[in-house]
C-alpha cells in the first residue's frame, strides 16, 4: 500500500493523472498472462520524460516500485505488481516524434503502438517491420525484446532499436546510442536495456529504424502432408539463404482454429505461411525458389495471395490466430509458450513437443516464427481446472527444458517477467547472477519492476 | 612490477608460457596505434578456458591487472598496459571448435582471426562476414564491436556474435546467449560484452553467425568529378534500400597511394569500390539500378570487377590502403580518425572535415565504409614533430566533436581504448557513469584492462 505521504505527494505531482480508482487498478493487474497478481496500489500518467523522472525521485523518496505499462499484451505477468507499487501507464506518452526519412528512423515515445507508428509512417514509403501479432506499444515492445512474423528478415528489436532516452531509478535521465548507424563507443547500454522489461529504467524516447516499404510483395500458404515435412521445408529454405520475408508454421489444429474464427479456407493439414519482399523480379525469383523447395518436401496444394487485400486477409488470420484457438475451446484460457531451438532441431523440437501434447489431456496447437526456431503451443485449460493447469505448467517446463537441451532458450520473443524466472537459472547458470549484479548497480533499492527477470532476494 | 610471489605463481601454473622477457614485452607494448604505454609486466600464453580463469583467481589474489591479446591491430590501444599489469597473448587459443553448416554457426577461440576462419570454412559454402580490413583476432574484433566494409550488408560484431563464453575478474566463467537465432531470457549479456574491451572479463569462446557464400558477386570501382557528388550518390543509394554488400569512399588523395602501392590505375578523383551479393539474376539487377544512381551524381569510368581475381586485386587494394597511406609520406607515422554520422550528416561531415584538414599542414586522405556513414582520415604526422602531432589530435578531436553535433558517434567501429577517453563525456553524458556502475559491478577491483572505457577513477 502507498502511505500516505507518498499518496499526497504524487497526487500534488500529477492531479487526476495519479489514480487508484478500484476499475483501474483491476485494469491494470491482469494482462494477456496465466500468471497472476494482485492489482498495483496506484496509477500514474505521465506526460513528459520529466514526470518519469519525478516519478523516481519520489518513488526514491517513499521507497514504492514503479512498474511500467505500454498495451497491456505481455504474456509473462511483466507489467503486473507482485510486489505492489505504482504502474507508470504510457498511455499519454504515445507520439511520433519526428520522423527521418533520408536516415530511416523514427523517434518516438514508448506509449505509440507498432500500429499508429505504421498508420504515420504510411505516406513516407518507410515502416517499421517488429510486428508481435499483437498490437503492443514500441516500448514494451522494446522492453521484452519482442520480435515475431517479419524477424527472419528484419530482425528483433534487438536490432531495430538505435537508441534510447531511460529514466533510471535514481531519477537521472540517460540517452543512449546515437542517431549513427554503428557505434563502437562503449557498453551497447541500448543492447543492455533492450529486454531487460523495465528493471534497470523507465524508457521514455525509443530512436528505431525504419525499412523501406518493399516494392513488390507476394504471399502464399502451402500445405504439407506432416509436420516434420513442413520444418524440414522450413529448415532447408534458412539454409539456402532465401530472404524470406515471413515464414510461418501452423498445425492442423491452428489451421481449424483459423478457418473456424476468420473464415479462411486452408486445407486442414499443416501450413507454411510465406512472404516474399523485393523488387517484382526479386519476388518473383525468390517465390519460384521457394516453391520449387517447398516441392521436394511434398508441399502443394499453393495458395498464392499477390493481391494487397488478399495478404491482409491470410495475414489477420495469422494474427488472429491466438483468439481463434481461445475461442475453439470455450470457457478456457491459455497458456502460451514460447521456445526457439537452432534451427537445425527444430524438426525434433516440435516433433517431441507434439508428441508429449498428444499424451496429455490439454489441447495444444502449435504455431510459430520457424524460420528464427521459435514456436509456440496454446495450451488450453478450462478456467478454474487445477489438474489441467499443472498439465499444462508441466508441458511448458517441459518444452523450455527441450529447447535448453537442444541448444536453445526457455523464450524466444516473449521474456521473462515473472513466469519464467524459474527456469533462468537452468538456462544462464552464473550468468544469472551476473544479471542480477547489473541489476543492482543501476536500482541498488530494486524498485524498479521488483520481481521480475533477475535472482529474488 | 609483478611481485615475486605473483612471479612465482604464474611460473608455476604457466611455465615457460610465462614470460617477462624484454623483446616480448616491447612487442606486447605497441600496437597500430598512436597512442602508447609503458610495456605490461609480464606476458602469459593460456591455452585454454580453465587457464584463463586461473589467471583470474591469480590476478584477484595478487592484484595485477589482466589485459587481453589478439592480434595487436587495435588502434586506440586497448591492448596497451597504461597501468601495467600482465598481458594474457590468445595467440595459442586460435581454434575452430565446431562448425554447425546447418545452423549457419561456427564456435571459435578468441585468437582465431577472421582470416583463418574463412580459410577454414572455405569448402562449406558459408563465410564469416565481418572485415575490418587488418587480419584481426575475432576475440579481438568482438571486443572492440569492429565492423568494416561489408557491414552496410551483414551488420557489426554486434550482429554477428551469438554467445559467447567469458571469463570474469572473479574467476566465474559465463556462458552468454544460445544457438538459438534469438531470444528475450533476461539482460543481453553478449551484446554487454561486445564493445566492452576487456574490462568486464576475458572472451574465451566466440559463437559466431555465418552466412551464405554469395551465389554471384561483381564489384566495381567508379570515379566522380566531386567528394560531394561521391557521397550524395551513397546517400542515394542507401536511400532506395538497395542490398549492398559494400559500398567504399576514396578520395583522390588515398587512390593516388593505392596506385602507387597497390599498382592499380584508378582515375584520380573520388572513387566508390562497391560491390553486389545475391543469385546472378539479383546481382545484375542491384548493379543495373546502381549505375543507373551513379549516372545521376555523374559517375564515369566504371571498371568492373567481375572476375574473383579481379575482386581480390581491388579489395587488396582498398585493405591495403592504410599501409599505402602510410608509404605516401616515408618517416610517417599515422593517427587513424573514425567517425560516423547519420546518412543524411555524411556529405556535410566529410566536406567540413575535407575543408579542415586542408586548412591544416598535415596531410589526412580520407575513406571509409559510407554505407554506414563511417569515415577516416588518416592523418601523417612526422615521427617526433610534436607541433604536426598537435595539429593532428586537435584535427582528430574537431572530427569527433562535429561527429557529435550532426547525431553522430566518436568512434564507428574502433573502439574507445584510452585514446579516445577524453571524448566519452560528450557523447554519453550521465550515460558514460552508468558505464562505470556495471564496470564496478563485474570487476570492483578494476583489476580488467583498467584505464580503458569507463570513467577513471
Amino acid at each position: 500500500m502507498l502511505d500516505d505521504a507518498a499518496s499526497a505527494d504524487l497526487r500534488a505531482f500529477f492531479g487526476e493523472r495519479f489514480s487508484t480508482a478500484r476499475p483501474l487498478l483491476d485494469q491494470h493487474g491482469q494482462g494477456e498472462s496465466h500468471v497472476t497478481a494482485p492489482p498495483p496500489w496506484a496509477v500514474v500518467f505521465p506526460e513528459t520524460t520529466a514526470e518519469v523522472a519525478r516519478l523516481a525521485v519520489l518513488s526514491a523518496r517513499h521507497g514504492f516500485p514503479l512498474i511500467g505499462w505500454g498495451a497491456g499484451t505481455s504474456l509473462e505477468g511483466h507489467a503486473l505488481a507482485p510486489q505492489g507499487g505504482v504502474t507508470v501507464d504510457f498511455a499519454r506518452m504515445n507520439k511520433v516524434l519526428a520522423v527521418y526519412p533520408e536516415d530511416m528512423l523514427a523517434v518516438v515515445q514508448p506509449g505509440l503502438t507498432r500500429e499508429a507508428l505504421n498508420e504515420e509512417l504510411r505516406a513516407t514509403g518507410l515502416f517499421f517491420p517488429v510486428d508481435p501479432g499483437a498490437n503492443a506499444s514500441l516500448g514494451g515492445m522494446a522492453a521484452t525484446r519482442a520480435s515475431g512474423t517479419t524477424t527472419v528478415r528484419y530482425g528483433t528489436m534487438r536490432n531495430n532499436v538505435l537508441g534510447m532516452e531511460v529514466v533510471l531509478a535514481d531519477g537521472r535521465i540517460i540517452r543512449t546510442g546515437s542517431s549513427a548507424p554503428k557505434t563502437s563507443a562503449g557498453y551497447d547500454l541500448t543492447a543492455l536495456m533492450v529486454g531487460s522489461e523495465g528493471t534497470l529504467g523507465l524508457i521514455t524516447e525509443l530512436t528505431l529504424r525504419l525499412h523501406g516499404q518493399p516494392e513488390a510483395v507476394s504471399a502464399a500458404a502451402c500445405a504439407f502432408a506432416t509436420i516434420a515435412e513442413a520444418v524440414d521445408c522450413v529448415i532447408a529454405t534458412i539454409q539456402t539463404g532465401l530472404p524470406m520475408a515471413r515464414i510461418e508454421f501452423l498445425d492442423a489444429a491452428t489451421v481449424a482454429a483459423c478457418n473456424a474464427f476468420s473464415g479462411t479456407d486452408l486445407p486442414l493439414r499443416p501450413q507454411l505461411l510465406v512472404e516474399f519482399h523485393g523488387s517484382p523480379a526479386g519476388v518473383a525469383e525468390q517465390a519460384e525458389r521457394f516453391r520449387e523447395i517447398a516441392a521436394e518436401f511434398g508441399c502443394d496444394g499453393f495458395q498464392w495471395a499477390r493481391a494487397q487485400e488478399d495478404r491482409n486477409r491470410l495475414w489477420k488470420a495469422r494474427h488472429d490466430a491466438y483468439r481463434a484457438i481461445l475461442a475453439s475451446r470455450p470457457g478456457c484460457k491459455a497458456v502460451v509458450t514460447d521456445v526457439c531451438v537452432p534451427i537445425s532441431a527444430l524438426a525434433e523440437a516440435v516433433e517431441e513437443t507434439r508428441a508429449d501434447i498428444a499424451a496429455s489431456q490439454v489441447p495444444g496447437p502449435i504455431l510459430g516464427h520457424v524460420g528464427d526456431g521459435n514456436f509456440h503451443a496454446i495450451l488450453l485449460i478450462r478456467e478454474g481446472d487445477a489438474a489441467e493447469a499443472a498439465v499444462a505448467k508441466a508441458l511448458a517446463t517441459r518444452m523450455a527444458e527441450r529447447a535448453l537441451r537442444l541448444g536453445g532458450t526457455i523464450t524466444g520473443e516473449h521474456g521473462v517477467g515473472f513466469g519464467k524466472l524459474p527456469l533462468m537459472a537452468a538456462e544462464h547458470g552464473p550468468g544469472w547472477q551476473v544479471m542480477g549484479a547489473v541489476k543492482r548497480a543501476l536500482d541498488p533499492e530494486g524498485r524498479m519492476n521488483p520481481g521480475k527477470l533477475v535472482p529474488p532476494g
